[in-house]
Protein backbone atom coordinates (compact mmCIF):
# COMPACT_ATOMS: atom_id res chain seq x y z
CA UNK A 1 0.00 0.00 0.00
CA UNK A 2 3.40 2.18 -0.21
CA UNK A 3 2.83 5.41 -2.07
CA UNK A 4 6.14 5.04 -3.31
CA UNK A 5 7.09 1.33 -2.56
CA UNK A 6 8.76 2.75 0.21
CA UNK A 7 7.84 1.71 3.62
CA UNK A 8 7.81 4.34 6.24
CA UNK A 9 6.29 2.81 9.61
CA UNK A 10 4.27 5.30 11.72
CA UNK A 11 7.24 4.57 14.37
CA UNK A 12 9.58 6.53 12.15
CA UNK A 13 7.31 9.32 11.70
CA UNK A 14 6.65 9.67 15.06
CA UNK A 15 10.40 9.38 15.85
CA UNK A 16 11.29 12.95 13.77
CA UNK A 17 8.78 14.99 15.63
CA UNK A 18 9.86 18.15 16.98
CA UNK A 19 8.29 19.31 20.29
CA UNK A 20 5.57 21.34 18.16
CA UNK A 21 4.84 17.99 16.23
CA UNK A 22 4.64 16.09 19.12
CA UNK A 23 2.38 18.59 20.92
CA UNK A 24 0.09 19.12 18.10
CA UNK A 25 0.11 14.86 17.87
CA UNK A 26 -0.86 14.72 21.55
CA UNK A 27 -3.90 17.07 20.85
CA UNK A 28 -4.91 15.41 17.85
CA UNK A 29 -5.01 11.98 19.86
CA UNK A 30 -6.89 13.70 22.52
CA UNK A 31 -9.01 15.09 20.47
CA UNK A 32 -9.28 11.68 18.48
CA UNK A 33 -10.39 10.14 21.58
CA UNK A 34 -12.74 12.59 23.12
CA UNK A 35 -14.44 12.08 19.51
CA UNK A 36 -14.84 8.64 19.72
CA UNK A 37 -16.21 8.58 23.11
CA UNK A 38 -18.86 11.08 22.09
CA UNK A 39 -19.67 8.70 19.36
CA UNK A 40 -20.39 5.86 21.20
CA UNK A 41 -22.66 7.70 24.12
CA UNK A 42 -24.05 9.59 21.63
CA UNK A 43 -24.88 6.63 19.44
CA UNK A 44 -25.75 4.25 22.38
CA UNK A 45 -28.25 6.62 23.69
CA UNK A 46 -30.28 7.69 20.59
CA UNK A 47 -30.15 3.74 20.18
CA UNK A 48 -31.62 3.59 23.98
CA UNK A 49 -34.20 6.15 23.13
CA UNK A 50 -35.72 4.83 20.01
CA UNK A 51 -35.71 1.33 21.53
CA UNK A 52 -37.63 2.18 24.41
CA UNK A 53 -40.15 4.83 22.32
CA UNK A 54 -43.20 3.10 22.59
CA UNK A 55 -47.01 4.95 22.92
CA UNK A 56 -49.98 3.28 22.81
CA UNK A 57 -53.50 4.70 21.47
CA UNK A 58 -57.02 3.65 22.03
CA UNK A 59 -59.05 4.03 19.00
CA UNK A 60 -62.35 2.83 20.35
CA UNK A 61 -62.36 -0.60 20.55
CA UNK A 62 -58.83 -0.97 18.63
CA UNK A 63 -55.50 -0.54 20.94
CA UNK A 64 -52.83 0.83 18.65
CA UNK A 65 -48.80 0.75 20.06
CA UNK A 66 -46.00 2.80 17.98
CA UNK A 67 -43.19 1.43 18.32
CA UNK A 68 -39.95 1.73 15.99
CA UNK A 69 -40.24 -1.52 14.28
CA UNK A 70 -43.10 0.34 12.45
CA UNK A 71 -40.82 1.69 10.16
CA UNK A 72 -37.93 0.25 8.10
CA UNK A 73 -35.98 3.56 8.51
CA UNK A 74 -36.10 3.51 12.17
CA UNK A 75 -34.99 0.03 12.20
CA UNK A 76 -32.16 0.67 10.15
CA UNK A 77 -31.19 3.75 12.41
CA UNK A 78 -30.90 1.45 15.74
CA UNK A 79 -28.83 -0.90 13.86
CA UNK A 80 -26.59 1.69 12.68
CA UNK A 81 -26.31 3.53 15.89
CA UNK A 82 -25.33 0.27 17.76
CA UNK A 83 -22.99 -0.99 14.99
CA UNK A 84 -21.01 3.00 15.43
CA UNK A 85 -21.05 2.68 18.82
CA UNK A 86 -19.76 -0.70 19.71
CA UNK A 87 -17.40 0.14 16.62
CA UNK A 88 -16.70 3.55 18.33
CA UNK A 89 -15.47 2.21 21.95
CA UNK A 90 -13.57 -0.60 20.31
CA UNK A 91 -11.35 2.51 18.86
CA UNK A 92 -11.93 4.41 22.06
CA UNK A 93 -9.93 1.83 23.61
CA UNK A 94 -7.30 1.75 21.02
CA UNK A 95 -6.89 5.25 20.74
CA UNK A 96 -6.50 5.26 24.90
CA UNK A 97 -3.75 2.45 24.69
CA UNK A 98 -2.16 4.71 22.49
CA UNK A 99 -2.19 7.90 24.36
CA UNK A 100 -1.03 5.69 27.59
CA UNK A 101 2.05 4.25 25.23
CA UNK A 102 2.84 7.77 24.00
CA UNK A 103 3.17 6.55 20.65
CA UNK A 104 1.61 6.00 17.19
CA UNK A 105 0.06 2.52 17.48
CA UNK A 106 -0.70 1.67 14.20
CA UNK A 107 1.15 0.12 10.94
CA UNK A 108 0.25 1.47 7.41
CA UNK A 109 -2.33 -1.04 6.15
CA UNK A 110 -4.02 -0.76 10.10
CA UNK A 111 -4.36 2.53 9.31
CA UNK A 112 -5.43 1.94 5.86
CA UNK A 113 -7.97 -0.64 7.50
CA UNK A 114 -9.37 2.40 9.83
CA UNK A 115 -9.61 5.10 8.01
CA UNK A 116 -11.93 2.67 5.58
CA UNK A 117 -14.28 1.48 8.43
CA UNK A 118 -14.19 5.75 9.89
CA UNK A 119 -15.20 6.59 6.59
CA UNK A 120 -17.94 3.85 6.18
CA UNK A 121 -18.92 4.36 9.22
CA UNK A 122 -19.69 7.93 9.03
CA UNK A 123 -21.59 7.72 5.07
CA UNK A 124 -23.57 4.93 6.75
CA UNK A 125 -24.66 7.12 10.07
CA UNK A 126 -25.07 9.97 8.11
CA UNK A 127 -27.63 7.52 5.35
CA UNK A 128 -29.64 6.64 8.41
CA UNK A 129 -30.07 9.93 9.53
CA UNK A 130 -31.16 11.02 6.40
CA UNK A 131 -33.50 8.16 5.73
CA UNK A 132 -34.94 8.59 9.29
CA UNK A 133 -35.64 11.91 8.65
CA UNK A 134 -36.93 11.46 5.87
CA UNK A 135 -39.79 8.73 7.93
CA UNK A 136 -39.85 12.02 10.14
CA UNK A 137 -40.76 14.56 8.05
CA UNK A 138 -43.82 12.38 6.27
CA UNK A 139 -44.80 11.58 9.87
CA UNK A 140 -44.76 15.30 11.00
CA UNK A 141 -46.26 17.14 7.99
CA UNK A 142 -47.51 13.74 5.63
CA UNK A 143 -47.58 13.46 2.10
CA UNK A 144 -50.95 14.80 0.54
CA UNK A 145 -50.86 14.20 -2.90
CA UNK A 146 -49.86 10.16 -2.06
CA UNK A 147 -52.60 10.30 0.41
CA UNK A 148 -49.71 9.07 3.38
CA UNK A 149 -51.38 10.87 6.22
CA UNK A 150 -49.38 12.73 9.21
CA UNK A 151 -49.18 10.53 12.07
CA UNK A 152 -47.46 12.70 14.42
CA UNK A 153 -50.59 14.19 15.66
CA UNK A 154 -51.85 11.19 17.00
CA UNK A 155 -48.31 9.99 17.90
CA UNK A 156 -46.82 13.35 19.76
CA UNK A 157 -44.86 11.69 22.79
CA UNK A 158 -43.81 8.90 20.37
CA UNK A 159 -42.66 12.07 17.51
CA UNK A 160 -40.93 14.16 20.27
CA UNK A 161 -38.66 11.39 21.47
CA UNK A 162 -38.33 10.39 17.87
CA UNK A 163 -36.78 14.04 17.48
CA UNK A 164 -34.51 13.14 20.63
CA UNK A 165 -33.55 10.11 18.82
CA UNK A 166 -32.41 12.19 15.32
CA UNK A 167 -30.90 14.88 17.69
CA UNK A 168 -28.81 12.74 19.47
CA UNK A 169 -27.79 10.46 16.27
CA UNK A 170 -26.35 13.70 14.67
CA UNK A 171 -24.36 15.01 17.38
CA UNK A 172 -22.60 10.89 16.76
CA UNK A 173 -22.64 11.42 13.13
CA UNK A 174 -20.88 14.77 13.39
CA UNK A 175 -18.69 13.49 15.61
CA UNK A 176 -18.12 10.49 13.09
CA UNK A 177 -17.10 12.92 10.52
CA UNK A 178 -14.76 14.88 11.86
CA UNK A 179 -13.36 11.44 13.33
CA UNK A 180 -13.28 10.19 9.77
CA UNK A 181 -11.59 13.54 8.80
CA UNK A 182 -8.94 12.91 11.56
CA UNK A 183 -8.20 9.39 10.46
CA UNK A 184 -7.83 10.35 6.83
CA UNK A 185 -5.07 12.89 7.98
CA UNK A 186 -3.46 10.65 9.69
CA UNK A 187 -2.88 7.89 7.19
CA UNK A 188 -2.30 10.34 4.69
CA UNK A 189 0.52 12.73 6.02
CA UNK A 190 2.44 9.45 6.34
CA UNK A 191 2.70 9.68 2.30
CA UNK A 192 3.86 12.93 2.79
CA UNK A 193 6.89 11.84 5.01
CA UNK A 194 7.61 8.94 2.79
CA UNK A 195 9.01 12.38 0.86
CA UNK A 196 12.09 13.21 3.84
CA UNK A 197 13.80 9.52 2.25
CA UNK A 198 13.93 10.62 -1.10
CA UNK A 199 15.25 13.68 -0.13
CA UNK A 200 18.22 12.49 1.55
CA UNK A 201 18.60 9.87 -0.84
CA UNK A 202 19.10 12.82 -3.32
CA UNK A 203 20.73 15.02 -0.91
CA UNK A 204 23.54 11.85 -0.69
CA UNK B 1 -4.40 26.57 8.84
CA UNK B 2 -0.27 25.38 8.65
CA UNK B 3 -0.10 22.46 10.64
CA UNK B 4 3.42 23.21 12.37
CA UNK B 5 3.53 27.00 11.11
CA UNK B 6 5.92 26.46 8.84
CA UNK B 7 4.15 26.93 5.07
CA UNK B 8 4.82 24.43 2.30
CA UNK B 9 3.07 25.07 -1.58
CA UNK B 10 2.04 22.46 -4.08
CA UNK B 11 5.03 24.00 -6.32
CA UNK B 12 7.47 22.92 -3.67
CA UNK B 13 6.49 19.70 -3.24
CA UNK B 14 5.85 19.11 -7.10
CA UNK B 15 9.92 20.22 -7.38
CA UNK B 16 10.53 17.63 -5.08
CA UNK B 17 9.16 14.77 -6.53
CA UNK B 18 11.32 11.99 -8.63
CA UNK B 19 9.84 9.69 -11.51
CA UNK B 20 7.88 7.92 -10.03
CA UNK B 21 6.04 10.05 -8.19
CA UNK B 22 5.33 12.49 -11.18
CA UNK B 23 3.92 8.90 -12.60
CA UNK B 24 1.65 8.46 -9.69
CA UNK B 25 0.57 12.48 -9.53
CA UNK B 26 -0.27 12.52 -13.24
CA UNK B 27 -2.27 9.01 -12.30
CA UNK B 28 -4.03 10.34 -9.70
CA UNK B 29 -5.00 13.38 -11.46
CA UNK B 30 -6.19 11.73 -14.68
CA UNK B 31 -8.46 9.39 -12.53
CA UNK B 32 -9.47 12.85 -10.54
CA UNK B 33 -10.46 14.54 -13.76
CA UNK B 34 -12.59 11.18 -14.67
CA UNK B 35 -14.34 10.81 -11.36
CA UNK B 36 -15.29 14.56 -11.65
CA UNK B 37 -16.34 14.08 -14.69
CA UNK B 38 -18.54 11.17 -13.88
CA UNK B 39 -20.14 12.94 -11.05
CA UNK B 40 -21.29 15.64 -13.54
CA UNK B 41 -22.58 13.38 -16.17
CA UNK B 42 -24.42 11.00 -13.98
CA UNK B 43 -25.66 13.45 -11.46
CA UNK B 44 -27.22 15.43 -14.51
CA UNK B 45 -28.67 12.34 -15.85
CA UNK B 46 -30.24 11.53 -12.52
CA UNK B 47 -31.35 15.27 -12.41
CA UNK B 48 -33.25 14.93 -16.09
CA UNK B 49 -34.40 11.92 -15.58
CA UNK B 50 -35.81 13.05 -12.30
CA UNK B 51 -37.71 16.15 -13.43
CA UNK B 52 -39.33 14.15 -16.47
CA UNK B 53 -40.47 11.50 -14.33
CA UNK B 54 -44.15 11.88 -14.83
CA UNK B 55 -47.14 9.40 -15.05
CA UNK B 56 -50.92 10.56 -15.47
CA UNK B 57 -53.34 8.06 -14.21
CA UNK B 58 -57.63 8.47 -14.80
CA UNK B 59 -59.20 7.06 -11.90
CA UNK B 60 -62.97 7.19 -13.20
CA UNK B 61 -63.57 10.94 -13.58
CA UNK B 62 -60.13 12.33 -11.81
CA UNK B 63 -57.17 12.17 -13.46
CA UNK B 64 -53.72 12.04 -11.17
CA UNK B 65 -50.21 13.06 -12.53
CA UNK B 66 -47.28 11.43 -10.36
CA UNK B 67 -44.34 13.67 -10.78
CA UNK B 68 -40.92 14.81 -8.59
CA UNK B 69 -42.42 17.61 -6.76
CA UNK B 70 -45.32 15.14 -4.90
CA UNK B 71 -42.04 14.35 -2.57
CA UNK B 72 -39.84 16.17 -0.37
CA UNK B 73 -37.31 13.97 -0.91
CA UNK B 74 -37.29 13.91 -4.37
CA UNK B 75 -37.20 17.39 -4.36
CA UNK B 76 -33.87 17.40 -2.55
CA UNK B 77 -32.19 14.53 -4.57
CA UNK B 78 -32.76 17.24 -7.40
CA UNK B 79 -31.36 20.04 -6.07
CA UNK B 80 -28.36 17.75 -4.59
CA UNK B 81 -27.71 16.56 -7.98
CA UNK B 82 -28.03 19.78 -9.55
CA UNK B 83 -25.57 21.11 -7.16
CA UNK B 84 -23.01 18.07 -6.94
CA UNK B 85 -23.34 18.20 -10.96
CA UNK B 86 -22.24 22.14 -11.66
CA UNK B 87 -19.62 22.21 -8.83
CA UNK B 88 -18.14 19.09 -10.61
CA UNK B 89 -18.21 20.14 -13.78
CA UNK B 90 -15.95 23.50 -12.78
CA UNK B 91 -13.70 21.37 -10.88
CA UNK B 92 -13.24 19.23 -13.86
CA UNK B 93 -12.32 22.82 -15.64
CA UNK B 94 -9.59 23.06 -12.77
CA UNK B 95 -8.24 19.20 -12.79
CA UNK B 96 -7.99 19.70 -16.74
CA UNK B 97 -6.24 22.65 -16.52
CA UNK B 98 -4.08 21.57 -14.22
CA UNK B 99 -2.68 18.59 -16.29
CA UNK B 100 -2.01 20.51 -19.22
CA UNK B 101 -0.09 22.90 -16.99
CA UNK B 102 1.19 19.72 -15.97
CA UNK B 103 1.85 21.57 -12.05
CA UNK B 104 -0.16 21.14 -9.21
CA UNK B 105 -2.67 24.39 -9.28
CA UNK B 106 -3.84 24.89 -5.77
CA UNK B 107 -2.23 26.42 -2.39
CA UNK B 108 -2.95 25.13 0.57
CA UNK B 109 -6.05 27.02 1.67
CA UNK B 110 -7.15 26.26 -1.67
CA UNK B 111 -6.67 22.73 -1.04
CA UNK B 112 -8.30 23.38 2.16
CA UNK B 113 -11.94 24.72 0.34
CA UNK B 114 -11.39 22.13 -2.17
CA UNK B 115 -11.63 19.34 0.44
CA UNK B 116 -14.17 20.55 2.84
CA UNK B 117 -16.84 21.30 -0.10
CA UNK B 118 -15.77 17.73 -1.50
CA UNK B 119 -16.82 16.54 2.01
CA UNK B 120 -19.60 18.27 2.12
CA UNK B 121 -20.57 17.59 -1.67
CA UNK B 122 -20.25 13.85 -0.97
CA UNK B 123 -22.21 13.43 2.07
CA UNK B 124 -25.21 15.74 0.66
CA UNK B 125 -25.59 13.18 -2.18
CA UNK B 126 -25.43 10.11 -0.24
CA UNK B 127 -27.97 12.04 2.59
CA UNK B 128 -30.23 12.54 -0.47
CA UNK B 129 -30.16 9.01 -2.01
CA UNK B 130 -30.36 7.88 1.42
CA UNK B 131 -33.90 10.21 1.86
CA UNK B 132 -34.98 9.32 -2.05
CA UNK B 133 -34.55 5.30 -1.37
CA UNK B 134 -36.64 5.57 1.99
CA UNK B 135 -39.55 7.44 0.37
CA UNK B 136 -38.86 4.87 -2.78
CA UNK B 137 -39.38 1.68 -0.23
CA UNK B 138 -42.32 3.27 1.48
CA UNK B 139 -43.77 3.71 -2.56
CA UNK B 140 -42.75 -0.02 -3.70
CA UNK B 141 -43.81 -1.71 -0.33
CA UNK B 142 -45.92 0.90 1.73
CA UNK B 143 -45.61 1.00 5.29
CA UNK B 144 -49.27 -1.10 6.66
CA UNK B 145 -48.65 0.20 10.02
CA UNK B 146 -49.05 3.85 9.46
CA UNK B 147 -51.35 3.20 6.89
CA UNK B 148 -48.84 4.27 4.21
CA UNK B 149 -50.53 2.71 0.91
CA UNK B 150 -47.86 1.48 -1.69
CA UNK B 151 -47.91 3.75 -4.95
CA UNK B 152 -45.67 2.16 -7.16
CA UNK B 153 -48.31 -0.35 -8.17
CA UNK B 154 -50.53 2.24 -9.34
CA UNK B 155 -47.44 4.44 -10.97
CA UNK B 156 -45.08 1.84 -12.10
CA UNK B 157 -43.59 3.73 -14.94
CA UNK B 158 -42.94 6.57 -13.26
CA UNK B 159 -41.35 4.23 -9.93
CA UNK B 160 -38.95 2.13 -12.53
CA UNK B 161 -37.54 5.89 -13.74
CA UNK B 162 -37.40 6.98 -10.69
CA UNK B 163 -35.30 3.49 -9.87
CA UNK B 164 -33.12 4.92 -12.45
CA UNK B 165 -32.53 8.32 -11.02
CA UNK B 166 -31.42 6.34 -7.65
CA UNK B 167 -28.75 4.35 -9.38
CA UNK B 168 -27.91 7.41 -11.90
CA UNK B 169 -27.51 9.50 -8.75
CA UNK B 170 -25.28 6.19 -6.79
CA UNK B 171 -22.88 6.12 -9.49
CA UNK B 172 -22.41 9.97 -8.93
CA UNK B 173 -22.37 9.86 -5.35
CA UNK B 174 -19.89 6.38 -5.18
CA UNK B 175 -17.87 8.52 -7.68
CA UNK B 176 -17.84 11.60 -5.26
CA UNK B 177 -16.98 9.95 -2.15
CA UNK B 178 -13.74 8.95 -4.14
CA UNK B 179 -13.11 12.29 -5.21
CA UNK B 180 -13.13 13.44 -1.86
CA UNK B 181 -10.79 10.57 -0.15
CA UNK B 182 -8.53 12.05 -3.34
CA UNK B 183 -8.67 15.66 -2.16
CA UNK B 184 -8.02 14.43 1.62
CA UNK B 185 -4.94 12.73 0.35
CA UNK B 186 -4.08 15.55 -1.56
CA UNK B 187 -4.16 17.79 0.97
CA UNK B 188 -3.18 16.03 4.16
CA UNK B 189 0.04 14.51 2.40
CA UNK B 190 0.97 18.46 2.66
CA UNK B 191 1.57 18.24 6.05
CA UNK B 192 3.51 15.29 6.17
CA UNK B 193 5.99 16.64 3.56
CA UNK B 194 6.36 19.59 6.12
CA UNK B 195 9.02 17.39 8.14
CA UNK B 196 11.47 17.72 5.35
CA UNK B 197 11.92 21.23 6.25
CA UNK B 198 12.35 20.40 9.92
CA UNK B 199 14.61 17.49 8.59
CA UNK B 200 17.01 20.07 7.51
CA UNK B 201 16.74 22.38 9.79
CA UNK B 202 17.97 19.69 12.49
CA UNK B 203 20.57 18.50 10.16
CA UNK B 204 22.18 22.37 9.86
Amino acid sequence: MSYLGIGISPGNVASYHGGKMKLIDQRLRLTEVLLRCSVSVFALLALILMVTDTQVKRIFVVEKRAKYTDMKSLVFLVVANGIAAAYSSLQSVRCVAGSMKGSVLFSKPLAWAIFSVDQAMAYMSVAAIAAASESGVIGIRGEEKLQWMKVCNMYSKFCYQGAGVVASASIASIAMVIVSCISAFSLFRLYGATQRRLNLAVMK
